[in-house]
């Protein structure tokens, strides 16, 4: 095995291509990245001698399946969907698969075949998920190897931007999908809390947060993800009466967003016919019943819209251009998508900009009489707006992962995820040497 | 033609069953009632002669179409998803088909198949969409024939219960379909006002009700319906700056359904496992946070969710019995679910009890240099739960116009809703004869 295939190039590819060129320089192997836009894939190569760059459409079976026949690894950065494509591909030519994306029930349904083929396809070895399995799993094995027995296990991650960069009202910029941080939470929110199942519909999910502790960093918010409870038996907690796994965002961002989806601006459901020649402020306007009285756009969203933080809630609309008469140029758009377009103007890192991604574990577990509370905290602040620690914890794991497998030091077969020592300690070792580090404190409990 | 088969005879079919039987006394036709629950038939066809009931389980095929070739004219009571099935049945066999259901872009597509068999597709022969189309259609064609100009128009509907019946803090009993109930306004309503364009999201709109005057009846609560828009070039009204259709409750409504909205038990979309064994007090602890202080599950559900008139609320959520401890009963039953069940029980007519079903159109027009607001409001009330006005106001349309077709007085072929003078006044008419009167006021505006 000496050729590996990347298909896709995007955000997250930045520190994968990296670490694989040097990979491949290393073990005279061959990298060939293949991504639509071909300036954005040379520009991440760099010229690199043991990189290849290739023009691709990923909904091309043909030219894709070309590709994937000239290597001996794929790795799939496209968006979700497209992975099964990519998959199939992969069974048919005999390849080996890995992505950093949710292992979905269809491709868990291809585990059968990938066996019979004497293939290896992972998911899920990103940052989340990914880093938050290994993690949490490589701790939770610890605690019970030692006779502890877990009572809660609550886990955040939030791909946010760093304080010396965070120069904007919502303390937030983009380092990851930005139509993912608009889509964030859709659907109803579910965790387990004190041995009883929670629902929490999303438009009460931003008004519910609640606070963690990061050490020399203070306060950050938190927000429960979508279904805690697969997590369960993934992390062999079958019967703990307390798991959430959530989402970490700065102090002020959840009240200001909770006013977006109680608007309706995050919808992306039904599109809005011409919404092109539209304004901003005209279509913030249409979410409100027009004027009875004197009363301005301003005061109505403020009386209708925003419960707590008034003041602060409406400079942040403010800020973000919904009441700008400026027209918004997307044509037929849904909410969602203007609400991106928006977005990514406003939340860019600049060239300079930090990002910062915060993993917290907590662990509430018993050992004998006493009651103890680990709780493990990673901080990690990318370089610039390109080399971001995003693209650093979603890209190095894949990479070292698959490096492993081409070594030989991996060769289990079928569709797995990173949740066995034999998977996770050799990426956690080698995280650790890209400065990848977990803070851990812990505190007796009455 | 002599034989008319309906399919499907649940609450909505009473008097239309009523209506056909005599028509076909009078006329020598025969009725034929084909439904799943036998029983429930022969109750409503009552021994008639000229009427028969077969068994018919709608989905399967085979037995449909023996039916359906057996008759000369079909009505199909079946839920909407079924008529397009029934729609291709009676294309094959050469047959009339008449349904009070919305007529889907699926079947507006057969339009050339339907008119090259020379075939009679009529839908929205019901109440709503039905009697709304055509009472405002024919007042918008008077009001354009005296050379006004319409501004705006409004129009409401509601399915209620009668002041008489009506002994619960809800003012609400149900009278139709009670999914439908439950999952009334889910999605985004939009509408037009004053030349704009408006959005109002699910989770807003039982919160911002608008109050209309019922003359004898006093103040009702209205909510703008799905999509007004639609209706603009129905309704020939494509420069109008106003309209909205919407759905009437009685006072007091609103507040206390806004408040399931938010607690998310209208939602339809997951499923609650084991459900069955879960109490009601369970099933509403689920969806607030596991209690950080003494506070009761009461006063929690007080404190997040109920926004307004919360002493009478709570009365109205406690009354329900959300927060009681009986089991649901219901297995893996979606939130949607176990609420309707409950409804069912808590909601139900009693059989002496009244319904009373309430629509007002206001037509805002401009005559000369003059203003006016015209009001015309329908009040019809039931005799008991079996007879009830709904029944007769989705009955009789389509029994009148089915007759009318009969009789060989409308011809025209293709798939048709009822908005031409040639259709909607023998209805109107004859509507007038079974005690439909709409109350008209007229005022001038400033």
């Amino acid at each position: 095995m000496n050729r590996i295939l990347v298909i896709g190039a995007g955000r997250s590819a930045t520190s994968l291509i990296k670490y694989l060129l040097e990979a491949c320089a290393k073990h005279r192997w061959t990298l060939t990245v293949a991504e639509a836009d071909i300036e954005l894939a040379q520009k991440k190569v760099g010229g690199h001698t043991a990189g290849k760059v290739v023009k691709l459409d990923a909904a091309q079976p043909g030219d894709r399946r070309r590709l994937v026949s000239d290597a001996d690894v794929v790795i799939s950065m496209l968006p979700p969907g497209l992975h099964h494509e990519v998959a199939l591909d992969c069974i048919a030519l005999g390849k080996h698969l890995f992505t950093a994306s949710y292992v979905s029930p269809q491709m868990y349904a291809l585990d059968e075949e990938v066996q019979r083929a004497g293939l290896i396809f992972v998911g899920e070895l990103g940052l989340d998920p990914g880093i938050d399995h290994m993690s949490a799993i490589e701790k939770i094995h610890e605690i019970k190897a030692l006779g502890g027995h877990l009572t809660a296990f609550r886990s955040y991650t939030g791909g946010l931007v760093a304080p010396e960069s965070d120069d904007n009202p919502w303390h937030y910029k983009i380092s990851w999908n930005p139509r993912n941080v608009v889509l964030a939470g859709q659907g109803t929110a579910r965790y387990l809390e004190q041995g009883s199942l929670k629902f929490l519909p999303y438009h009460r999910l931003f008004d519910s947060y609640r606070l963690i502790d990061v050490p020399g960093y203070g306060k950050f918010e938190t927000y429960p993800n979508r279904d805690s409870l697969q997590y369960r038996s993934i992390y062999e907690l079958d019967d703990i009466p307390t798991l959430i796994r959530g989402t970490i965002r700065h102090r002020g961002f959840c009240d200001a967003w909770h006013a977006l989806v109680m608007l309706g601006l995050t919808d992306a459901t039904y599109q809005i016919p011409a919404s092109a020649n539209w304004t901003y402020r005209q279509w913030l306007a249409s979410y409100l019943p027009a004027a009875a009285s004197a009363l301005s756009l301003e005061d109505r969203v403020a009386r209708v819209i925003v419960r707590k933080r008034v003041v602060q809630v409406m400079h942040q609309l403010r800020w973000l251009g919904l009441f700008d008469d400026t027209p918004i140029g997307i044509p037929n758009a849904s909410p969602a998508q203007i609400l991106e377009g928006l977005l990514l103007r406003k939340w860019s890192l600049r060239p300079t900009d930090k990002d910062m991604v915060v993993m917290q574990h907590q662990f509430e577990y018993e050992l004998g009489a006493q009651r103890h509370l680990l709780t493990s905290t990673l901080v990690m602040r990318g370089h610039d707006a390109d080399a971001t620690a995003m693209s650093a914890l979603v890209g190095l794991p894949l990479g070292i992962f698959v490096r492993h497998v081409m070594l030989g030091h991996f060769r289990k077969t079928g569709v797995r995820i990173p949740v066995t020592p034999d998977m996770y300690r050799p990426v956690l070792a080698e995280l650790h040497d890209f400065g990848m580090e977990f803070f851990e404190k812990t505190k007796l409990l009455p």
